[in-house]
């Protein structure tokens, strides 16, 4: 029997879903043109959607990878009843596989595997659906811990600069880097801020621009090469962006260009803060050296929405990510705390005390 | 009556066409995936492919004012014959307004206008094409004198960043940064050229790499995001880009980006070469912040390839340069010669020298 789609608000704050035992992703490849919510009704389907981008950002990689397992669970529970365990690893490495570095996929999977380990013949549904709706409801209340902590950190009335989308649509909700801006912006301490693009997939122009215009926060879109010019005109106090992954020293993997806008904001005497739930933190990696930074096919350089424009058959060299040193972040704000300059020791404190 | 378009070869040496008392431009707007020669037969026709970026890079843009005023001359003659200098001065105002920032189009209608003030009523055509014609072929002349100066500075086999596009397509042929990679690649000294997308036009993606293509000479994309991370990865040389207009103490303007690029390679030790011929210098302007700086429509940001994909009514701010003071830049590579560690001094004693 076909399923008819519910009729869900297409908002950032609204773009994981579980809604009469389906999950529903806003479509984020199309956003902001068109807002359309896909069903998803298998692991793979949903390990597809972590590849093809239908979501991104770390924390919603998670998220949905969590709301995987449930899908996975009962579909194996349905087919094999008390054998679904061994038949729902393939399920595990399929979604374990979808991306490589934003490392509350794994964090997600492993808090799964924990309430999988604890479980016995009985329908696993209920205890999974429940696991992946309270880190979904985790994540929120992290966000909005840590963008309270964030804005607790901006002066006075400033401008800042945001790198791709780390907002509510990168989230559970409210968003981590655009969480700090929310908050801060509400407290009267934020005056413009400034988006790049982002390239080669706009997160920015098209999600970042979106989200805030939804808060009606006054918003300008740049190219990415143009920071350090807008820098160089004065009045920005802080770079704000997310995180796909930090290290056990307080190294920063997030989107491709956040590095460059750190050197920039260094040279410029302007503060770089990393917005990040504790998820994100992985004490398993010493440096961000040994974070695995996922490159992409040069299609995505070549072209643009889908298009292709450059020089047809030359070659791109397309990482997705990039790694920042601790020693050019000023703070990483969590939902335990701001660790101001980071290294390993604090980092440590943090994530043990 | 009709007259035919000539089978014009289209390739980069070649964007700028006077053939059979016509001017052609080869249309930078669709390349490389269309290559199409525009006939341009008014003065009004010209200043509008300028503004309209069928022809952009600012050596070409003098070029090509240079050949509109021709044709403008050409037109007013033939309508008011004796009277035609008077008759002409809108189309040189028009001509004038096309862009604001390079200053090679100042420079061309300065010396066309010089050659106006010598005729008297006789058809100034042959005088004035014979003009455009030297500075056609001395812009090249100079491209060749400036690319094996530029690439005698290069010691070894490295690999180096261009941005924007300052090849054959931005000149009059061979290309300022792009000689220099034309020259150093010959001598055996550049194992890899990467190339910025450089947003919103694309054109290190669209001409840039076409070049290299029909050059032979190994080129890779990236997102201009990507530059700074390219340079942590170490292996760079140089930054070779060209200009748009250079002051009186070597600050230098150059498509946006140019200057980020500059701050991340001072930050990692890659050295700093600008490529421009003396026609960019503008000893009339003391200091980069007198330059001025041209602002386009947000849409190009909103944007890409003419289709939209951000966020729809969001606000965007376009420069089209910025500026690279001199104290950033370890090489000004000109026909009279290299001006290293440019200052006010250096600089006057190249121009007057």
């Amino acid at each position: 029997m076909e399923v008819p789609m519910p009729n869900i608000q297409p908002h950032a704050d609204n773009a994981i879903v579980w809604h009469d035992e389906h999950l529903y992703l806003l479509d984020q490849r199309i956003l902001p043109l068109q807002t359309e919510f896909i069903r998803l009704n298998t692991g793979d389907e949903v390990a597809n959607a972590i590849r093809d981008m239908v979501v991104r950002g770390a924390p919603a990689i998670g998220i949905t990878a969590a709301f995987g397992v449930v899908i996975a669970a009962r579909s194996v529970w349905e087919k094999e009843g008390a054998g679904w365990k061994e038949a729902m690893a393939a399920d595990l490495t399929t979604l374990a596989a979808s991306r490589p570095t934003a490392v509350n996929l794994f964090w997600a999977l492993e808090r799964m595997q924990k309430v999988i380990a604890g479980l016995g013949a009985e329908n696993p549904t209920p205890r999974l659906l429940a696991e992946a709706q309270a880190i979904h409801r985790e994540d929120i209340a992290a966000n909005r811990r840590l963008g309270d902590l964030g804005a607790d950190l901006i002066a006075g009335p400033t401008s800042v600069i945001t790198h791709c989308n780390a907002g509510a649509l990168a989230t559970g909700g409210y968003g981590t880097a655009l969480g700090v801006i929310r908050s801060a912006f509400a407290a009267g301490k934020i005056k413009q801020v400034y988006a790049d693009e982002t390239r080669p997939w706009l997160q920015g122009s098209r999600l970042t621009a979106w989200e805030l215009n939804q808060d009606e926060i006054p918003v300008t879109l740049l190219i990415d090469g143009a920071a350090a010019s807008l820098m160089a005109r004065g009045g920005i106090g802080w770079i704000i962006v997310g995180s796909d992954r930090i290290a056990a020293n307080g190294d920063v993997a997030n989107k491709i260009g956040t590095y460059g806008l750190a050197v920039a904001a260094k040279y410029h005497g302007v503060k770089v803060m990393v917005a990040a739930p504790t998820s994100t933190v992985d004490m398993s990696v010493a440096t961000g050296a040994d974070i695995p930074i996922e490159e992409r096919a040069a299609a995505e350089v070549l072209g643009c929405g889908g298009k292709q424009l450059g020089t047809p058959g030359v070659d791109a060299w397309n990482p997705v990510f990039d790694v920042t040193p601790a020693s050019m972040v000023d703070a990483i704000v969590t939902e335990r705390g701001v660790v101001h300059r980071p290294n390993a020791e604090k980092m440590a404190n943090l994530m043990t005390g």
